[in-house]
């Protein structure tokens, strides 16, 4: 087979050329000869991925670093499967990829094959669109349609289809594949500046902003709209990217747990939402309604098709009076001393962590008062677990090092949920990405413990205890690391900590620090 | 709340009661109530796992060793996602098991949030059979009915979907549960056991076993039959549970390959199919038709809802004469030496294995020979990776040491699989599993590049050959198991293979050794 010569080069081509040009892979035989498509192309980047929630979990963090998609390779329906819970993440982040998906030879569908799987009723879960390819398709069209619609408002993972046997034959012409995808979005009208402007003006208003409203620019647009027009501002629980710091406005964000969401809301008659979702608690309550705003409150958004920080721009045109907006100034915390507290872990970063760093946090009960520490800190980028499915920490930062190779990667992360997808640390060594790895040992699900006490169920016993333990045994972070090839080190002190994290900034290639914030004791 | 006073322990209550006793775990708050009623039921046991596919693959093995199902506990959406590619290769076995998943309380569904998903689409991609379950249902009974479908032929993995609301409110009598299931099998009359004689007693006849015929019972009736009908005695590729060894006739798999398979079967004028599938190819090719049997070859097969052992206990109760089966008689090989080849691998195993052991095997291209020299090993159950997914072998070992803690679990591991699931080892390590983990460190998914050739690609280049290497940087899989608790040595020669297994079948709980079967260079 000469270069060029059968349908897989065509797909990897035409990415490449609508610039998508990082392949995290995890391929397999039906995906041979995407993978000798990706060797013969000189401008294609493969990234090998041991598990494929690294994969998926990669892309979206090279697209939150970069704001442009990667792509993702995978095996067929289990190879999909395996990646599903970060391309949920990813969804609900709103991140960019095109993921690559083998299926077997059309007419080895119709037999009963170990591996064959119904990879239909899994692309829809969590893609914004799924592309098939038919032997004579025009496959090169198909794939820059694709690319387009990922980096089109709403931005979201697309997934691409693709049969052994169209990979393998010559494409074709036929343009079928330009015209709808199996899910399309609904075209919404904008919603007018000026409306949404003489909306803010009312009394008692607040703005929420998400999407790419979390930038430094859309930040300082915002603020300024808040001062002309008297408006509260908050940004949403968990985004996907949200640019903090010094010389950047700082904005609360809602609260995690509902009663304290329902209290930030409670004097709020008239939200508007740019770029964010309607205020929803997390999960459902025996005590009532799972709307976190006010019944007779107003809620005026913007389109989905609308871009967030576009959209505060035409806002601010419109003000006569341009108030200056509130810029934090560098605010150095104090050196801590003793034990391990969260207090202390965020007042080393914010004293540390360089200008630029882009931030994968995964923290889980740790995360207390980082907030309110990164405010003075360094101007950074922090990207927030998405849609709950944990696991995402490591892989994300894997991929932001990969997309954003000059900036400081650093991911803070509970011991739990980086179990998930741990072989992401297997691709930074490869990589020698520049990621420092900070995970958070108090040998627990720590946070499902507050959970139970939070829904009454009283004090488990030894039995329930132990499905939230991690104590028994211990994981030894170390040595996990190490297994993958990163340099690690552990920590029990404030001072340690410090020292172990300065060192890590200084040291090429990735780093993890084991950062032990707990006994392994159960928390009562 | 008081015990059983809520839809949860009606649930646990009913799952215990049916013989579903143990419960592979990894929940978050929306299985809080789940979690408290397993604490409060004696009976129910928690295994955690740190990864959900760990769960699944874990209640595979179980099923596989003990051939009772065991239960599920997962998160949402997410988390059966991260289950489904183990609940695929389980499907394939056709291993009973009861998933409970949880899902956001009703009336919280209507709402964007992070964990929001389409939790049905994911549901039925792997699961025989879907109960949902309304405020109101006799929830006992739906548990009930679901344990019992597990167990139904073809047997397979049930979900119950569990509304937080429906699990933390009072189950009420409606017996709605007890209709159809969302995916319900057609009913097909049983193969008569005198059609089935009469087919074999036709020139060039041979038989296909899978399912529990590939019991020491079912084989030696088997035998018995190929005797009295001049028929060849197969089994499939890739079983659930293969009795093998000494005292049980030695029976050849269908080969891997397609070439070998279609040699294999080109004599083949009749083809039985006992509990097993129409032979097809792996992978679709290039070369053409799928079928491995001869155009002209006449299949016929049992049903589906009929007992493989129960068939051919029936047929050999037909014959006037019953021939002796042919039992394998020990056969010891001699010890290797020198370097660490698969040939010397499978002797060593062959040497020491202890009489009922039980086999998970994911060994990759270091099967080669095992099969000859597990002929005359001690007798063993040989689970074999179903549904082509890897990262089944590491979980599926655990779940069999849960389920079977008196026997000697072997698990026999590629490097590459053994990474996707790798989170395992911590669950053998919490209950001291009697588990003895091989890995075959050969630095590569060395099985793909034997792929590219077999479709003509040719040499990869540098980039190409990097997505199949698994050397820059090298896993160290002696620090790997240390960090999850496991006990480890590397060895690299066959008399260091020999020690380090025999030590390790002397050792209390779970050993992983390294078994540096290559180079890490790239097999051209
Ligand atoms: C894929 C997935 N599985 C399970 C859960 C349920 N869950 C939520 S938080 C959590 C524990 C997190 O533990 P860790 O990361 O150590 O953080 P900690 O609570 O100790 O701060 C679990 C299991 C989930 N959210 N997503
Ligand atoms: C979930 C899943 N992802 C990817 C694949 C594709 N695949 C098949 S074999 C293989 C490599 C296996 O490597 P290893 O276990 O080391 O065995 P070896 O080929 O080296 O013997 C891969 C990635 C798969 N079958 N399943």
């Amino acid at each position: 087979m000469s270069t060029a010569s059968f349908g897989a080069q065509s797909v990897v081509d035409a990415l490449v050329e609508s610039g998508v040009t990082t392949f995290f892979a995890n391929p397999g035989t039906s995906e041979i000869h995407l993978v000798s498509a990706i060797d013969r192309n000189p401008n294609a980047r493969a990234v090998l991925c041991l598990f494929e929630g690294v994969a998926t979990g990669a892309a979206d963090g090279y697209a939150r670093a970069t704001g442009r998609p990667a792509a993702v390779l995978l095996h067929l329906g289990p190879g999909l499967a395996n990646g599903l819970a970060n391309l949920h993440n990813a969804r609900k982040a709103r991140s960019p990829m095109v993921v690559v998906v083998g299926e077997h030879a059309s007419n080895h569908l119709a037999y009963d094959t170990p591996l064959k799987s119904d990879l239909d009723a899994l692309a829809g879960y969590a893609a914004k669109a799924v592309f098939h390819m038919q032997p004579g398709d025009d496959l090169a069209a198909i794939s820059r349609n694709a690319a387009a619609l990922a980096v089109t408002a709403p931005c979201g993972p697309v997934i691409i289809v693709a049969n052994a046997d169209v990979m393998w034959s010559l494409p074709g012409g036929k343009p079928r594949g330009l015209a709808q995808p199996a899910h399309r979005n609904v075209d919404t009208p904008d919603l007018p500046p000026q409306q949404a402007l003489d909306f803010l003006r009312g009394e008692r208003s607040a703005v929420l902003l998400g999407g790419d409203a979390l930038c430094a620019e859309g930040i300082s647009l915002a603020d300024s709209l808040a001062q002309a027009t008297g408006s509260a501002l908050l940004v949403e629980t968990f985004n996907g990217r949200h640019e903090r710091g010094e010389g950047i406005p700082h904005v609360d964000r809602l609260p995690y747990f509902r009663e304290a969401a329902l209290d930030k809301l409670a004097s709020v008659d008239r939200l508007l939402l740019v770029g964010s979702r309607a205020p929803v608690a997390f999960f459902g309550s025996v005590e009532g309604s799972s709307v976190l705003t006010r019944p007779d409150a107003q809620l005026l958004a913007t389109a989905e098709t609308q871009s967030p920080l576009a959209m505060l721009r035409r806002m601010v045109a419109l003000l006569s009076k341009i108030p200056a907006p509130r810029l934090e100034e560098r605010k150095e915390l104090e050196a801590p001393v003793g034990p391990l507290t969260p207090k202390a872990i965020w007042a080393v970063v914010n004293r540390l962590m360089p200008e630029g760093a882009i931030v994968s946090d995964e923290s889980g009960v740790t995360s207390v008062g980082a907030d309110e520490a990164m405010r003075g800190a360094r101007r950074h980028a922090w990207l927030n677990l998405t849609g709950g499915s944990i696991g995402q920490g490591l892989p994300a930062g894997s991929g932001a090092a990969v997309g954003a190779p000059d900036a400081q990667v650093l991911v803070f992360h509970g011991d739990g949920g980086a179990m998930y997808t741990v072989q992401a640390l297997w691709t930074q060594a490869r990589e020698r990405s520049k990621v420092v790895n900070v995970i958070f040992r108090n040998d627990r699900y720590a946070i499902l413990d507050y959970e139970v006490k939070r829904h009454g169920l009283g004090v488990l016993g030894e039995k329930g205890a132990s499905m939230f333990s991690l104590a028994d045994p211990s994981l030894d972070w170390v040595s996990m690391a190490q297994a993958m090839g990163v340099k690690a080190s552990s920590v029990a002190t404030a001072e340690e900590f410090a020292a172990a994290f300065e060192e890590a900034l200084a040291t090429e290639g990735p780093v993890l620090i084991e950062a032990r914030v707990g006994s392994g004791k159960r928390s009562r």
